[in-house]
């Protein structure tokens, strides 16, 4: 017997004919070699119709009760499929993070998994019960609810498949698999049929839509995650560990795997700095305190003891942003603040890039071609990023697209 | 420092705004002296959403999954009412019944309490914490979730008075508190004061809208229980043990205290059954086993050897009583079965009734002269019941109540 971990985002779930359409799914992957465990999200938009009633009653609501809130959606959803795959005959039993047996910290928000203990749900199994798990929940050492971040349902079900020794982790979601870059931007963007786990980290990091926390998961214990659509029967794209040999054929055929873009960015430019040790920290830490990630960060060189510090964040966080920067900046030894809105990222992907010169200067040269200003460059060991307006962003995506020849990939 | 238990029901946390209202009312009562439990039912009418989209999804939902699902409304309501707790600047804490140590059988639906461990509870109260805890749920040895019964927060919020041996135990609700009939059948009902513990037991299972068995157990824990509105400042009516010099005076007033009604009801008659020992067992017994309640239960005398059993059961399940009764029909020796729909039921309690005669004759009088036929009568030794026709039980309540003074109660 080999087990299959199975989760089902929201919007697969969003009324009762999905949740039944989901409940065959899962019925028809529990058989005579498989045992399934399926996780699932709220359904639809009700996570957010939650955090809106909480609203109304108060600006800022206490990340206990929050997460007590809105594990509420997960129970109603995993109760709801389990019902339904009673109806199709089959034996079924549902489960909270915390029946479940995962324990957290108490993060409330954001919490990180401490342990996994997998008995009641190895006992469910042996009894002949397809699992239905609460995604996105686990409970703490004093038995309360915390919630592991939105999208974290991703993460429950690559927990579970690790600790479980699953055969692999199935995320169904609204979309085919994991595209070469987003097809909205890029009309000739097609879905790949495999990606390794730190291209898919870098994909998923910088705006193709799986928790990189999942991911990272995966990579670590080698689960095997499979991303398809819950609404056909296409193939889907399987994250894996890329073997050497994938490696090779990979390096003949194309070294980019994909194009990632993220809208929502926005600069902030601390000119004039005083470069002297611990300046980086004098500004980034009380950006932190204040819950702002900070993304891309360049500093110049120094130019007579002087240097520019820029770094972009959320645009939806920009204003707080700022404002924390305004309080720093004098002691910084700078009084001037730049600003730069309506930002976009876009970055090429792909662990053949590693080791391998020619792939900066050949996207640098291809947005220069399309007339489209770079205004931030940041690179990892497979990934090339560029920060330019947004309104440029589809744009740079397609010339990427064709530039690397990712039609053929 | 005394504990006061409060429990607010779904129609008064409807909406937002509600909420706001209930937190102020609890937080009104928090203060130097009194220490605050809350127990909260789910949002006005989500328990029925959620049941509504059960429904379509099976016909006949797993019970387990079945209180998964409804328990988390009052998960939802209590978590908002910390945060509208909170907002007011007041330390809170939601708990669910499994961490507020509610523990239960595990039938499903309809769970009993067989334990309270109430340390979770004295633990927050001693950290200065308000406890808000959803009504309605407990969990099982096993760590199953498990609902007590639509309207059973009452319950909650009772046995954590009596866990807690808190000074009382008050029920906010959408009306001003136990009145001497219904007002919609009597215009000139009225709320009580007071009424004792029994009497208000025979109201509760005859009509007027409270968990009966959280008045048994108000009674087996002496915790008095205050029926009050949420939307209001009345003074609500008193659940207590009754002393014997309230007694006297009753006695010297009225020994009648309110006039209960009931819909909803319909008659099956069982004509000419053998009459030897066992016969209502064999009738009742696969009654049951289909989770039919049988309400009123009459056996005629005995003619030749035969007689006539007669009882009462929801309209809504006459279908199916009748048809186990016909399956049983001939081995009790009876082919003939009658049925009588559309009747209603109307009683007169007081526990200042007892040993009294006279009362019967003269709610059967009473009746007779307002044109209104008995169809069955039933007695408790604190009530006097009538079946009457449903389309009668208003002029019946209201004969009555003018018959036995109770406007001048």
């Amino acid at each position: 017997m080999s087990i299959i971990v199975q989760k089902y985002g929201g919007s697969s779930l969003a009324n009762p004919d999905l949740i039944r359409n989901v409940a065959k799914r899962i019925a028809s992957t529990s058989d005579d070699s498989n045992q399934v465990v399926a996780t699932v999200s709220a359904m639809g938009d009700s996570t957010d119709n939650l955090l809106d009633i909480a609203s109304k009653i108060t600006r800022l609501p206490n990340p206990r009760e929050l997460d007590v809130l809105l594990s509420t959606g997960e129970l109603q959803s995993c109760a709801l499929v389990c019902m339904a795959l009673q109806e199709l005959g089959k034996n079924a039993v549902s489960l909270s993070g915390a029946q479940a047996g995962i324990l957290t910290d108490s993060t409330f928000g954001n919490a990180k998994i401490s342990n996994l203990s997998t008995d009641r749900i190895q006992m469910e199994l042996n009894q002949g019960n397809i699992v239905v798990v609460a995604g996105f929940q686990g409970v703490t050492d004093g038995l309360d609810i915390t919630t592991l971040g939105r999208g974290a349902s991703d993460l429950t079900a690559v927990a579970l498949a690790a600790g479980l020794n699953a055969e692999r982790c199935e995320i169904y979601t609204d979309v085919e698999g994991i595209f070469t870059a987003d097809p909205r931007l890029v009309p000739n963007a097609h879905k790949m049929d495999e990606i390794g786990f730190e291209e898919m980290l870098e994909m998923a990091s910088y705006g193709a839509k799986m928790n990189p926390r999942s991911i990272e998961l995966g990579m670590v214990f080698n689960v095997p995650i499979l991303v398809s659509s819950s609404m056909n029967e296409t193939s889907g794209t399987l994250i894996h560990e890329v073997n050497n040999m994938d490696m090779k054929v990979g390096e003949i055929r194309n070294r980019v795997r994909g194009i990632a873009t993220e809208r929502d960015v926005a600069k902030i430019i601390v000119y004039s700095v005083v470069d002297r040790p611990g300046i980086a920290s004098s500004l980034f830490e009380p950006l932190a305190q204040a819950d702002i990630s900070v993304d891309v960060i360049v500093q110049n060189s120094s130019v007579e003891g002087k240097t520019d510090l820029t770094f972009t964040v959320k645009q939806s966080q920009l204003d707080r942003a700022t404002s924390v920067v305004k309080k720093v900046a004098d002691e910084l030894g700078s009084g001037q603040i730049g600003i730069d809105e309506n930002l976009g990222k876009v970055s090429v992907v792909g662990t053949g890039m590693q080791d391998s010169p020619g792939y900066a200067a050949k996207m640098f040269k291809t947005l220069a071609t399309s007339g489209i200003n770079i205004e931030m460059i940041t690179t990892s060991e497979i990934r090339i990023t560029c920060i330019v307006k947004v309104s440029d962003l589809g744009k740079a995506a397609s010339a990427l697209h064709d530039a690397f020849e990712m039609d053929f990939n």
